[in-house]
Formats: C-alpha cells, structure tokens, sequence
C-alpha cells in the first residue's frame, strides 16, 4: 500500500513549519502587544452551530462528521432511497469541522458572556476546513488568524486593528497598502441609485471592478435591471479619485441627502483621523469600491493588499453590528481581521522575505566516536543546551563522513569534536560549517567561543 | 436557539489558554534545544492510511468525515439495508481524523523518505480526536505532545528522551519518577514461564498489577490458562525489589537461559550507564511489570508518573522496530515519547505550579478620556508598546471605574492616567494595582518607570 493523504490537504514539513511559525509568532507577538487573548475552540462544532451560517453554497462545503456508533437506525431503505444527499446527511451527521474562526467565536462569546471581560480582545490561530475544489492557493485546510474587538462600537477599535496591520507586516518586511470602505457609504450609494432593492448586487459588482473590468461590470448590473440612467448616476463612484479627503468631500456633496451616506462619510473621516495620529508606516486608501463580505459588515470595510505582488488580499475584516444575534445575544457589536497566514506565506516566499536564521535550528553538533568519548560528548552537549545553545550529539557511531553530512543537511552552523586525544587534554575542535574554519580551543572556553 | 458544543469537546478561554501555552512553549523549547524539528500533518487522513492501525476498537472510534457530494450514489436501499455500519461508513467516509499522531508520522515518513535528514527527529504537537465515551480527564479532541526519532538503533536516543523527560518536568516543577522496562524482557520472562504463546495474556495482566491488586491479576491468568506451577514461576517477578543494579542481577540470573531476555537486560544496563552519566534530577526505577502497548513496542519501554500526586501516567513512549513497514518501508526503528499535555494541565492546576506571570497580559492599561486626552493617549499606549511593553489604550470612553475595572479583571499591572492637566504639564500619573500605590512622573520618564 503507497499511502496519501486527502486532496486539498498538505504536511507541512520542519522547513515549512520553521517559516509558517515565523509567521505565526509575529503575528501573535503583535496581537499580544495590544492586550488581545488567545481563546481555542473545538474543530468539531454541532451542525446545527454551523448550518445557515455561510449561505447554501457554505453549507454544502462544510465537512460533516459521521454519527459514531450505530448512525444506521433511523433511516429505513425507503428514507434513504428518497432524502436528498443533504437531508440524509443531516440525519446521520450530528458534528461537522468549523468551517471558520467567526461563527465559532461567536457561539463562545453566547456561552461564556458571564466570564468574558468587555470589551473582549480576542485572538485565534486554528485551522478550518471547506470542501472546496482544491487549487493553486486554495486548499481543504487552512490557518486563518483572526483578532476581533467585541462589545465596543468606538472607531477607535477600527484603528488598531489598523495599526495590527501595520506593525505585523513591517515586521514581516511586506510592503502593504490598506483599503477601507464602510458599508453605510455603500448604502447610500444605493440609495442615491434609487436602487435600495439592488444593494447587494450593485455592491457585489463594483466589488468586481478591478479583476473584471468597467465593460463587464456594466453589462452584469445592465442584465440584473439597472436601467442605463440608473448606471449613469453610479458610474461617478468608479472614477473617484484624488486624496482620501477629497473622495470623501467630493461623496459628501453626492450624497448630501441620504443619511446613512453621511453617517458611512463622518465614521471614516473619524478613523482617518486616528490613524493619522498613528502615523502608520503603509498607505491607507479610501476605496468605494471596496465591498466585502457586504451581507455580514455593517460598518468599516479593511482589505489588505501585498504592494510588491499580484497576489490578491491577503487580510482583511471589518465591523459588523450583531455578530451574536444569531445566537439569541442582540446588541453585541465587533470589529474584526483575520490575516491569511497561506497567501502571506506564499508572498513571502516569492519575495525572498524569510530571513535566513528561520532555518537554523540546532546550532551545534557534537561528534559521536562512541565508548568514553561518547560519555564525555554527552556531557559536552549537555553543557551546550545548560547555556541555552541548542545542542545534539549524533545520535548513533557512525563514519565522520555522515556525522558531517548530518550537520550539512539539517544547516547546522558549528560541528565539536572532541575526540580521545582532545579529551585528554581539556580541548574540543570547533568547525564552522559556513566558513570552513576550525579551531581546537580548551573546552571551558566553547560556549563563550559559539555565543561570541 | 441556545448554541453547545460536542460532547466531549472544550473551549479553551484565556485562562486555560495562557496556562496550556506555558506547558506546550516548555516543551517545545526543550524539543528545541535538543535539536528535534517540527512537523504538522492534515487534521484528515485517508481512512485506508488509519483503519486497522488501532486493533477492532480503535477502528470504531475512529471519526469518518462524510464524503462531501453525492455520498449517497453507489449504494442501492437494499445494500443500505443489508450492510452494517462499519460497512456503510467505509462507503460513504474515504476520510477520517487523525486518532493519534504516530501512524500519520509513520504515513508521513515513508512519503517524503527522500527528502529527510536521518536519524530524523521530529516533533509533532496537534490534536487529536477519538470517539471514546467522554468521563472525567478523557475527551474526544485532546492534544498529544511527541518527540520521536526514527532511522537509529542506538541506545542514545532512549537516554536522550529520559533527558527531555528530566528537563521538561524540571522546568515545569513537577516532581515525577520515570519507569523503564524493556519488551525482550518481557518475552524473556513469558518463555521463562513456559508460555510464549500466552505472551499478551501475561503482560496485560501484570500491567495492571498496581490497579487490580495481586490476587484478580492472578485469578485473570487461571481463567486464561495458566497453570498454578507456571504462575508459580511467574509470581517473583511481581516482587522483585532493590535497586535497579539488584534487579537486573537477580534478572539476569533467573532469564539466563533466554538469548532475547539477556539481550533486554543488556539493553537496560547501557541505557542506564547513559542515565547515570547524565545525572538527572528525577528518580529513574526499572519495574518489570511495566507493559503498556506492548503489541507495539520492540524495546525500551518508558513511563513517567507524577510523583506528587495520583493522577497516573503523564508521559510514556518506548521503541518500536517496524514503524513504517504498516506502509511498505521496512527496516526503520524509532523511539519515541508522548507527553499528555491534558494530564499535566491537571497537575499542575492541582498542585498550583503554574508561575503567576502565565496570566498577565496586557501589563499597561491607559485610561481613554477621548477628545483630545484621546489622541494623547494613543501616542502613549504607542509609545510603550514600541518598547515591547504589551499596552492597551481602553476600547471606548467610558467611566473611569469601568476603566479600572477592566484593567482589574483583565489582571492588568499598571495603569496609566493622563488626563488634560497631566498633558499640559507632559506628566502622566501610574497607578500600580496591585499595591494601590500611585506616583505622578514625567511622560519621558514612563517606559524606564514600567520596566523598572
């Protein structure tokens, strides 16, 4: 039997591990520097937490986990000739894996309102599961990283989340710029259509813009019953362009009547404000275009975007008014990003941006000649690891060829040897493996020789 | 609708989440310094890669994850009828999840055997998920925490695990006693008594020696088959004492007629010589009942027990000769530990060993105002955080109490004041928390003030 594993899944080996944690750990270091908590929640959820969450489309690429036992009873041959894949599978599964980091936190933050302080700063590093057609970048399981400010409706959460964006791709080395939108503009340009009815297929196509293009764009709202005056009075919102202030004076004076427009206009003029404070490293850009996710956002609008690469977004999020009200808690509102850790990772790669010290892993390698000298190497190693230098000795006698060879592969930068004639006289001789050079030096003297 | 979780499942809030994150951050710092690389394997496999790894009850708690689509095509009402559920369930579930780590190790192994570094020693820290009957300290999704190192037959890598065993516990000052046995031995003892073809029978009841008491361990041999004269045989084992020189003398007297159980003792005595050169801080005691997994383990067999209270086992491992072959690649012997980082949060929990510092985040809350104080205070909380002091500027303007409470729930340390007067004059003021004290000093002076 030659084994496999499920299309659309991956094994990450210690090279990838070594660069996605690298990713991992800054992304936490920064989320941690803002006060946010870590929570965990199970892969498994109940299919009814999950169900009618992520539309029809998302619920038929929720992974479902078969009843354990006897899942059989209950179904007769007649129920099963007739139900539907979907009916029969709501009645065999009882369980399906989290299909995002969203709907879970949702469902915590129902269950433990009484032990949560508000406003809650959370942060979550797991991974979800869609049966989605795997290819080139899109994958059947994957990490998204996701912080999120709940119980809160002052901007001020907005921008620093903002300023997460900023300070984690800086340290990353990726130049980024950030788009931001808010839905309520969103609405008023509707409105100011004189389309509220077309809302999301007005929001869902200038979404498209860019990838698309303006002729399919205009002949996708044309086919949906825009009528030719009606896209005349939208197509201004395409070609604004200028300052971020002068967008939004320009917008101001469109939409002067509708007062959710405004209200959309003063919210983003109050976060420009702050992350002007912030003096951010990136660019921000106003984009009325920007329309995300519209169904679940109700406020601000953030997309991230690499600036060195044609690689799409790579975080975004945004604000939405009654996350929990599926759950029965109303009121509750949040603001939330979640960075993806997968296209992250495939920029950073392409850039070169990993740097090289993410590959090292054990510093030294001491050389095992096997009898006394092996007791003493192991004390040697033991010494190394004692001052914090990771250490191993070659675990097993074997020709110095391959004890070498070893080092060579894992990129291990110092190899000791100490070998009967050393051991006799208090030395060890230390090869620098990038260098070549080596030195017998008195064996006290070895850890300040590796640390300096 | 009132949302759960599966049963069996947990959430982890920011409490536990702190507290597991200091045990996996230990543990993983000493795989670290001893050199082992991570990996990661897919939360599914093939079925075919996990069914019959786990003997007949395993197979039933492995959870199958429902083929997504049409599962239904392909099997008629009257196969539906006729077939059992393990039948059906191999029709309708090509994937499952992962039930332990060490056979998706093993998967893992033989498919990128090219592209690794042997000896090869990896580390592995993800869930796992089992559809036991969930009771007290037992769940259906739990971590496993493994070290394993294959492709080496050397003795070492027993010794080194006893090290990551001796550190890992040190670090989390634990106290525990780590038992050591060896298969041959095992073998050697069962064709001492006669009964090589009642080899199993004879260790899974002594295993369970401590447990169950003498005299049921006993009457369990008499019911499967072992004649008073071969229990007699067998009956010093249970009480052989002394240290573990002692026993492995009297041993060796006893099993010398046994090649494989002289070869188990030889083994035990040069992984002990290790030991003793490494000095450890824990007690390490040879105890020939000690059996678990035997149908897997070929060697060295290890188990680690809190020494300070009942809870039983909370690391174990051992060698195995043929973990690959499963998957076709024959000739690979590994060792491995695993340590159960569900049974050590428990401990330490009851024992209180977890440091304080696990539960502080945030060290600096500066209290909101908004207006200009506002913008004020964003530069501060900025400032502090780009001296790595985790700070937070609070979410909102709110009452100054509600501010404080936050801060006080939160376990948040300091707490900084800076209200238009303070600005005026470039001063803040810092109240410490936990003594109540509260200085008012110059805003240059604040980071040095923190950190001191």
């Amino acid at each position: 039997m030659k084994p496999s594993i499920p299309k659309g899944t991956r094994d990450f080996g210690p090279v990838e591990m070594a660069r996605r944690n690298f990713i991992f750990r800054t992304i936490e270091d920064i989320f941690r520097l803002h006060g946010f908590l870590q929570i965990e929640t199970p892969a498994m959820e109940t299919l009814e937490t999950l169900m009618g969450k992520y539309g029809e489309e998302g619920d038929r690429l929720i992974f479902r986990i078969l009843n354990s036992g006897d899942f059989k009873s209950g179904i007769n041959p007649v129920d099963w000739a007739n139900g539907s894949a979907m009916q029969i599978s709501n009645q065999i599964c009882e369980k399906a894996l989290r299909y995002d980091l969203t709907v879970p936190f949702a469902r915590y933050v129902v269950m433990n309102a009484g032990d949560i302080v508000f406003p809650f700063k959370r942060y979550q590093l797991q991974p979800v599961w869609r049966a989605d057609r795997p290819q080139k970048g899109r994958y059947r399981e994957f990490y998204q990283c996701d912080a999120d400010i709940v119980g809160s409706n002052a901007l001020l959460n907005e921008a620093e989340l903002m300023q997460l964006i900023d300070e984690i791709f800086s340290r990353l080395q990726l130049k980024v710029i950030t788009k931001l939108n808010n839905r309520k503009i969103l609405t008023g340009i509707a409105a100011f259509v004189g389309r509220m009815d077309m809302l999301t297929d007005i929001t869902t196509a200038i979404d498209k813009l860019e990838k698309a293009g303006f002729e399919n764009v205009k002949a996708e709202l044309m086919e949906k019953g825009l009528k030719p005056e009606e896209f005349g009075k939208l197509e201004p919102f395409f070609h604004l362009g200028g300052t971020n202030t002068y967008k939004l004076e320009s917008l101001k004076n469109i939409l002067s009547a509708s007062e959710i427009g405004l209200k959309g206009i003063d919210e983003m003029e109050t976060l420009l404000k702050y992350v002007n404070t912030l003096q951010l490293r990136f660019p921000v850009e106003v984009d009325f275009t920007l329309a995300r996710g519209l169904n679940y956002y109700t406020g601000t609008i953030i997309e991230v975007k690499s600036a060195e690469t044609a690689i799409g977004s790579i975080c975004g999020g945004g604000r939405y008014d009654d996350l929990t009200g599926i759950f029965g808690m109303k009121n509750l509102s949040g603001v939330g990003i979640s960075f993806g850790a997968d296209r992250i990772y495939d920029v950073m790669l392409q850039l070169e941006r990993f740097p090289a010290s993410v590959l090292r892993s054990t510093e030294v390698l001491v050389v095992n000649f096997g009898g006394d000298e092996e007791m003493a190497a192991i004390i040697i190693a033991n010494k190394l690891r004692n001052a914090a230098i990771a250490a191993e000795l070659y675990p097993g006698v074997e020709k110095l060829k391959k004890q070498f060879a070893y080092a060579d592969a894992k990129k291990i930068k110092w190899v000791v040897v100490a070998g009967a004639d050393e051991i006799a006289t208090k030395k060890v001789t230390v090869k620098n493996m990038e260098t070549g050079q080596q030195e017998t030096i008195s064996e006290d003297a070895l850890i300040q020789y590796i640390q300096s």
